[in-house]
């Protein structure tokens, strides 16, 4: 099951290579509508996703309320996320070592999660524009991630349990202003400009989910492969990181977490290879399509 | 001009010792409503706070839709904020160095501010149960502060224009979990716990605000002052906090900022003075009523 959002925010989903307006199948088909957007749906349990999924295959089956990928406009699937987006730093090896080489920090593998925030206002949709912000930052960096979306929320949610509180994934490039990040000491404020959160496009539900071996986070910089990994490399896992930010503070259906980024940001290059204008930057993530953004 | 919450998060007005129910208020002398709600009223413009202070004044004048504020059961003034708690880092040099003999970091002066967010379902209001978390932390500690309240939203906005986009302060309680603090290293989750943010109780409008030096911050834990301090002492002031926070990412009505903690946090005193079930923490601010929590 794969889940999109429309220019206008209607939740849509993808069959195959066509594009679903599920309100309009539902019309057609005279079904009931489970939910009007991705938001409403994710918070609503694995049947409604499925009576979603449903609508949309027997509409694309009748090529109804359908549309190519390639030609539908489509927006970040959680585009107004209710509270800000939580992120993991340093959960990759590589990148650790990267950050701290040119950071000068610490090289130890952290014991405990870091998770800073950024602001719900800096999501941006797939083919929206990275500003340059070159009056706020000369070191504006990329940051390939997979994001999980809460489904379920819940607290004090176990490791073994957790994955029964994830409505899916997605991809996300967490854009990071290198000098303000460095100035500032945490994090929120160099993570948090307009349009430093590309999200999409798609969401993959669940129960579509590959294991942490077959899926693969990429970052391409004008074609140029720069960010590779499995997700089996992640520091904390999927499940460790629910039981952790979920301890004693309650997720909320909706809720965003990106689960850090690989090694390869421009940061790590010697001299930095930092994102300008007219850089073309594409984020991949197994099973989501590419999340393609230009800085300007 | 002051403002509340009542239980039900219907808008109400201080007046004296008088809390006012605008919409009782406001269908008695047959005014029209400016606004439901505080969070509503935040985002309209001066003339709004007016018109509904008006409503306040005319009602109490007549002891209609009134009761004494010490019976009012009030919850924080914005009860759920549209996206995390922004809040400041080592701002007061007091605070500043007894964090630095503590945890052996710097006790050099900031020469950006220190910016890190809580989860909007932190807040809890005056009266309200801070909990002992004791399966999370051993180290509870407090952190009395001065929020305000953007009014206006806005984007790169200059410190000589920043008061225009202040509706109003009010106080917080930044409680903190200093061995997660210190864990995780960003500070998010040490400052998310639910239950972790009280907030409250009386909104003063920016109209009534004291100049920085009559306006004061101050804590007591059992009736013991702990910390006291006057905004005068800021190491970056409410103007400079507004701009740099603005630089690139838009401001939102309704957004809280807390401004930081003067030193007397439990973690400054030797040995340590945290907090445990059973103790009373008030935060005062200047002109906001006390905001009194107990800990369980």
């Amino acid at each position: 099951m794969k889940f999109v959002s429309l220019a206008q925010g209607q939740l849509a989903a993808l069959v195959g290579e066509q594009v679903v307006d599920i309100a309009a199948a539902a019309e057609y088909l005279q079904r009931q509508l489970p939910a009007s957007t991705l938001s409403q749906l994710v918070a609503l349990d694995d049947e409604h996703a499925a009576a979603v999924w449903d609508i949309a295959t027997a509409a694309a089956a009748e090529n109804i309320a359908c549309q190519p990928y390639e030609s539908a406009t489509l927006i970040a699937p959680i585009a107004n996320p209710a509270r800000n987006i939580m992120c993991l730093g340093k959960n990759y090896l590589g990148h650790l070592q990267e950050v701290a080489q040119k950071m000068k920090t610490s090289a130890a593998v952290p014991e405990s999660p870091i998770i800073f925030t950024k602001a719900p206002s800096c999501v941006i949709g797939p083919g929206d524009t990275i500003p340059a912000s070159e009056q706020y930052t000369q070191k504006l960096d990329y940051e390939a991630e997979l994001a999980i979306i809460i489904g379920r929320g819940g607290r004090d949610i176990k490791a073994q349990d957790a994955w029964q509180h994830v409505f899916g994934y997605t991809a996300f490039n967490d854009v990071t202003a290198r000098d303000l990040q460095k100035n500032h000491k945490q994090f929120f404020k160099a993570k948090s400009l307009d349009g430093f959160g590309p999200m999409g496009p798609v969401v993959v539900h669940r129960s579509a989910m590959p294991s942490a071996e077959q899926l693969a986070v990429k970052c391409t910089i004008n074609g140029e492969l720069r960010q590779q990994a499995t997700l089996d490399h992640l520091i904390f896992d999927i499940p460790a990181i629910i039981e952790c930010l979920s301890a004693g503070m309650t997720l909320q259906p909706g809720d965003i977490i990106a689960t850090g980024t690989p090694e390869g940001v421009g940061m790590g290059f010697t001299p930095p290879r930092y994102l300008k204008a007219g850089d073309e930057v594409v984020v991949e993530v197994t099973g989501v399509k590419p999340l393609v953004n230009r800085v300007a």
